[in-house]
């Protein structure tokens, strides 16, 4: 298998490095690489009392699995030695870096998927640097005009996928901001990515409404008149769309079944559904991208940082999902 | 078993009546009631080819099961003799004076609960008579100030149960609906009625945010903190509360383990979850009022009546629920 698959582990202060080391204990027929500083990486490893065989990556060479324990490595220094736990804003810039590096080697095709361990946005921002966020960064890096974000769970059957047409605002800002603009790019950018990515030929999506009962006719608000139904008549040509449904019946059973992945309008109409079926194995894969990220959906967990007891779950199933789409993109 | 459950079968040109006659197919070790009009249901359960035995019923006498077939009856005259299927104005009164019969004998305590069919309420409406709903007739009917509506299922372990803070409102509504004074009633009924209809000592009740994240501390929306935590505090010395909680949190099994119900701020919060997990077995209950109403939550589907094509699954665990929520009764 010809992959590589980056990992950036986010803030060093954080359990990022201990769950990226907890990963490497597993053997994997990928090429797994950490894009981080070897001297951080190391004192971890000795610290969880794990063994860790960091390998100098070469992008020349073929792509090789793993064993376990190995992990190959893209180094980039940090500026001040990390103690965990204890945040450090001279070592912000490290963290822009890894990711920076990343954009490139995914640009140059290098590596076929990131997977971004958690960063500490306020450090970042605390040092000066502008950052808005992980997806922010990577979609300007990138000159991607939007991005979407979709929650995907391998652990219920059918796999389920939630794509949000808008994501973190506030609910009484949420109406506003759906606008045709926006569901069309959101769907084609769903729909491109699902062929693309997911290996889907003709993808199914289902459409939520925006209000209750997805509006009842007009009696509970008019944005399925004025706004989604317009666009998923006009996108029907493009693509297999159905809607707009009312959330409370599109994840039910009888339509999941036929659904590759649903657009939720806003965050807490899909993803508490998606969570509570997901048993935390729940992976946040950015669409739009020219490469497949995925990351973990937990945060920086300063206290755990150093002890062993951060959980690496979250980490591996987004390394598993980036590998499964990997092997599926066209 | 000293209970009499009633059930209105609702719109009489819809399934309500064959939905009726179905489950009283099985035994029941509570007094069965339908308050309708006889020969509708005789005539319905020749067309469907189910045997029906009325009884009349005498309140003065004490409650006693049903056997298979069997249905107790207070009988209310239909105006103008129903096709099935056939929606008829003249008959709306007849599907209002139903459930004010059943109003008068909750009151009387005749019957411990009502469960009620579905109506059709264009045809209430068109017919002269204002109407914006069961609920709200009920509220008005017995002078009760607020109702709160919550869905629950047992198909989850444990049982699931999802109250409202606001129901069938447009979603840019939501926010300005979400005040002090309503939190703090909606609240007080939740508790209450945990405790006095679903025989729970202490309730838990985990409360949701209204904005993802629940707020995120503010950056994502400020209700939390100007409405929400506020009445969660000053409430705390009245029950057990916990949160504001971010929705996609609250409803993971962690969560949920430690919770007799969850308050959701609105309808597409709460529900979606609740339904993807309940396998069309869920039922609404109307807490707040004197009495226990349980509801099927499916419409009139005029085109089934007759047919036997009905699925009487929702009206058999609305039935059900009641006949529980009587027995735990204070």
């Amino acid at each position: 298998m010809n992959r590589r698959l980056a990992i950036t582990p986010g803030e060093p202060a954080g359990i990022g490095p201990d769950i990226t080391i907890k990963i490497a204990q597993n053997a994997c027929n990928y090429q797994r690489i950490a894009i981080a500083d070897p001297n951080l990486l190391t004192a971890r490893a000795e610290q969880l009392k794990l063994p860790l065989k960091l390998i100098p990556i070469d992008y020349q060479a073929p792509p090789q699995g793993c064993r376990a324990g190995e992990l190959f490595l893209e180094a980039i220094k940090l500026k001040t030695p990390c103690t965990p736990g204890k945040l450090d804003k001279t070592n912000a810039a490290y963290v822009i870096n890894t990711l920076e590096r990343a954009v490139e080697r995914a640009q140059q095709h290098q590596i076929q998927a990131l997977i971004t361990g958690p960063v500490q946005k306020s450090i970042i921002i605390d040092s000066g640097i502008a950052f808005s966020g992980h997806t922010e960064f990577l979609a300007e890096k990138t000159q991607t005009p939007m991005v979407v974000m979709m929650l995907a769970t391998q652990a219920t059957s059918p796999a389920l996928r939630v794509a949000l047409a808008t994501t973190h605002l506030p609910l009484a800002k949420v109406s506003e901001a759906i606008t045709k603009e926006r569901l069309r790019s959101v769907l084609r950018i769903l729909n491109n990515d699902l062929k693309n990515h997911f290996g889907i030929k003709q993808p199914k999506i289902l459409v939520c409404g925006l209000n209750p009962h997805a509006g009842e006719g007009g009696h509970l608000g008019l944005e399925e008149i004025t706004t989604i139904s317009p666009v998923i008549n006009e996108l029907k040509a493009e693509m297999q769309l159905d809607g707009p449904l009312p959330a409370d019946t599109a994840f039910t059973a009888k339509y999941l079944q036929n659904a590759d992945a649903i657009l939720a309008m806003y965050h807490d109409q899909g993803l508490p559904v998606l969570k509570s079926h997901s048993f935390g194995e729940a992976v946040n894969i950015t669409l739009g991208l020219p490469f497949i990220r995925t990351s973990v959906d937990h945060g920086t967990a300063l206290d755990l940082a150093g002890t062993g007891l951060a959980d690496s779950k979250s980490l591996a199933c987004a390394l598993d999902y980036a590998d499964h789409l990997t092997r599926q993109s066209a």
